[in-house]
């Protein structure tokens, strides 16, 4: 394969604090400085979540546009990828962000469970989170934490209904959701070779998981994120 | 294989309502007589909702108890399963009818999309009704809407939180979860037969998928459901 591996960066998340690992960026400048040194060290995709000075996760558009406008800056070139993640808002709060026009947002296409709760994605907010990015030429990542995500992902890019090229991401090893199980991942790594082949695909593995799973990732041609 | 196919009848469903189709059975004298003919037809497990006066479907024990009570006398012998299924209640309303004891009940262990809405199966009300079942020695049949869900339902009862044998139905063709997808069932029977192989397994297709599904279950050896 020559086709060169892709690494996202996932700077922050929306759930470790400083408390649980001191080089967790939260201020705007911290998060800024960490992704240079990612984007220096080969990273090509940066996902970001933003913080408030407590550490709590926000969709703050305004936090989002000084974060976008830092790492424009420093890293010239590197793939913004905002989150519309669950765990950082509510309903349309979660897409308040998208008018700034990044490179790529972070999109559920389906519900799961989630440690403690339901990660609720319903179809009118996936709906209304894909037709904002249609509008502000955003390519989503499409976080897929089940086998019918990945599905209704490649259904949903056939309809016309996501911008751009369609780019699956595997989140497997998160409590209550899909496992790190490599009979799994070989699975999805088929769908997406059969029936999505033009599509471009990545794999994280959450806490301990996650090397793991970037190896079976970048040795089974696909992309990768931190 | 000289495994018999165990029919599951779901006369009624939380659904369709007379509108819909005539001989949707809603009170519970109709309930009692379908599932006898269904019965008499060959049918071994009555799959159960009840229904308001209205046809809305409701989760009242009263209800429940008073069709069970018909069911034991006009099909002596027939396993009864009775819906703890969201559409016909909230939290733990979903098991008050589990008292009854009855040979089974349906329980979902993870979350999903329905066609206009979430599917909500927080961990803890999973938790709460599976802990039920226990008490009231009532085997579930796992409704996988999902993948994820199948590995989670083998997972509880390699755990011991699950009554009885595993039982797991497929469940097909619902809108914004799993489509009707042959590649993807022929996954599921291979993850149950590798990984649970005690365990039985059963699969149903929704609406126009019913009769396709049922004929993929039976020819690989699984148990179906109307
Ligand atoms: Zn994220
Ligand atoms: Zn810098
Ligand atoms: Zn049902
Ligand atoms: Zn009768």
């Amino acid at each position: 394969m020559t086709n060169p591996c892709i690494i996202c960066v996932a700077i922050t998340g929306s759930v470790p604090t400083k408390a649980n690992n001191p080089a967790v960026p939260i201020t705007v400048t911290e998060q800024i400085e960490s992704t240079h040194e990612a984007f220096e060290a080969g990273a090509a995709i940066a996902h970001c979540h933003v913080r408030n000075d407590d550490q709590t996760p926000t969709s703050d558009p305004e936090k989002f546009a000084r974060l976008v406008e830092g790492l424009k800056k420093h890293c010239p070139g590197m793939i913004i990828q905002l989150s519309t993640g669950g765990r950082s808002g509510a309903g349309k709060e979660r897409g308040g962000m998208l008018p700034l026009r990044p490179d790529m947002a972070s999109l559920s296409v389906g519900s799961n469970n989630f440690p403690t709760r339901v990660y609720e994605n319903p179809p009118d907010l996936v709906d209304w989170l894909a037709a904002e990015m249609r509008t502000h030429e955003v390519t989503p990542e499409i976080e897929a934490f089940d086998l019918s995500h990945i599905l209704q992902a490649i259904r949903l890019h056939e309809q016309g209904v996501l911008y751009g090229k369609l780019y699956v991401q595997f989140v497997m090893g998160v409590k209550n959701a899909m496992p790190a199980d490599r009979e799994v991942f070989d699975f999805y790594v088929r769908i997406m070779q059969t029936r999505a082949p033009q599509a471009g695909w990545c794999a994280a593995g959450i806490g301990p998981n996650q090397i793991a799973v970037n190896e079976w990732a970048i040795a089974a041609g696909g992309h990768t994120r931190t």
